[in-house]
């Protein structure tokens, strides 16, 4: 099916529509890649680099006669394309997105696309560099990663296919969740850390002794903040888009570190035991998990290589 | 100074005394290195490593003669090390140590040492791996790390001098605090964090979903929660040492958070995106100031290598 794509469209060639273009075409596909965006000197980069066959520069010159639309920009941007792009959306044309919360892309999608909704299935590819733009860009970096479709239940099988055969060329593992759980899931082990990870620089810096402090941060901090050196825009964005779902998650974590604390101050000392040591269990089991399934997946990856 | 030393003694042979000993014996030291712990087992691995030149296993034919004990265990030991030293412990021998935490270490050293507190000097090495044991030690642990000194009022500056020569012998940056202050730093930029890290870890694993979530959890999760990999043995131990100044940082940071929390849900997306980003530029000037540091570093090491 896919082979018959001619023309797919990146709203957004940044790292991450940038590596999708990288690696659809790596893995043999034909179709003519345009790319639409903000930044001018970004697209004319993308270009150069040759992630695109072309850069867009009117709406209808972008989406007219596509078959398929990646929009890869920061989510609060979702609905503000949608609207450029409905004019000019063809019948059979799938459009997608990468965003990080998914149920406030689908209530922007269904606003703006009405009854049109059924041609939006929305997915978030769970990967990532700390560079960011076109240079960052790399056909590998959803190989071995996860990709979450959304699919809503007015999408036809065929849209959600093509968006899953694209994927899988990419290198990606499908998982499909619904758009509630996938915000829920990644409330609790991404838009949580993220918020706590900028809390503790947050309140470091605002010390008297901030200095003495971060001379004396170690490794161990910097792997805990790591996540607190991403795009404050971006984060803000998806802390508001996931509102609800984030504000269960603080109010478990709070409860928990309350608990802890109590523990500590009554000199509990075996219940905190308790609390670290099934942490650091749970903890060893995942990493274990993951690294096994890491190396099933490159060694997936290669096989498929081998393929095209 | 250091050239005169005739006997040195590693009580616990593990990463961080290990390391000590190759690193002064590689920068010239030719004193007898004498190892004694609590792990038999252990020991002979130190020793066939050539780590230590030989095994004590009573307290006097370890402690007897010594110019210098380093006690490089758990902080929770120290006490009991120190009275096994005691009845051997030289006129002129100097006792160091290791901990992460120093008022407890210190208070636990002037009830054993009594009039004799002025021999031990109190010290905190800032460098680790995620290894332990004698096969995990190595020369250049700390080079370009910080050492901190907690000298006490009745220590003499003969005393303090030969811990610091060894220890920039070892390639490390001498530092000087208050074992009051130290353990108010140390709890605001890492014992808050590891228990901020095994709580996260933990709620997750408490969840009914927690296969779910642990699937989905990415490399931020990773980084944010590799401090939860450690010793809960040794963080139990930590937090009780250090319970008054970690109770302190957990409660500013649990202010911190349910302001965040209160923001979010106003949504005040503003002042949210203010903390975010005040936050991630106080990181990266951080990032930029210690790796220029390290750069530094290392190139003073290389010139201390040349010497020897």
């Amino acid at each position: 099916m896919e082979q018959k794509l001619k023309k797919i469209v990146i709203a957004g060639v940044g790292l991450i529509g940038g590596s999708f273009a990288l690696a659809i075409r790596s893995a043999g596909i034909k179709a003519e890649l345009v790319g639409i965006g903000r930044d001018p000197e970004s697209m004319q980069q993308a270009l150069a680099l040759g992630i695109i066959d072309r850069v867009a520069v009117e709406a209808e010159d972008a989406y007219g006669g596509a078959d398929l639309i990646l929009i890869a920009a920061p989510v609060a941007q979702t609905g503000g394309i949608l609207r450029q792009i409905l004019p000019f959306l063809g019948r059979d044309t799938v459009v997608t997105d990468v965003g990080s919360t998914k149920a406030d892309a689908v209530a922007a999608a269904r606003q703006v696309l009405g009854d049109r909704i059924a041609q939006f299935v929305p997915a978030h590819p769970i990967a990532g560099r700390e560079l960011n733009g076109p240079s960052a860009a790399i056909s590998d970096l959803y190989v071995g990663k996860k990709l979450v479709i959304t699919a809503l239940p007015e999408n036809q099988d065929a849209s959600v296919r093509l968006v899953e055969s694209l994927w899988k060329m990419c290198g990606a593992q499908i998982h499909f969740l619904s758009p509630e759980v996938h915000d829920a899931v990644f409330a609790s082990v991404s838009h949580l850390p993220h918020l706590l990870a900028y809390a503790l620089v947050h309140e470091v810096s605002q010390r008297e002794n901030a200095d003495t402090l971060f001379q004396y941060a170690a490794s161990g901090f910097r792997d805990f903040t790591r996540i607190a050196g991403s795009s404050p825009e971006m984060w803000r964005d998806i802390a508001m888009a996931n509102r609800d779902a984030l504000l269960h998650e603080l109010d478990a974590y709070i409860a928990k570190i309350v608990s802890m604390r109590s523990d500590l101050e009554s000199g509990d000392a075996e219940s905190l035991y308790k609390t670290f040591s099934t942490a650091q269990y749970a903890r060893q089991r995942w990493v274990d998990a993951i690294e096994a399934a890491e190396k099933d997946g490159c060694a997936a990856a290669l096989t498929k290589k081998n393929i095209f």
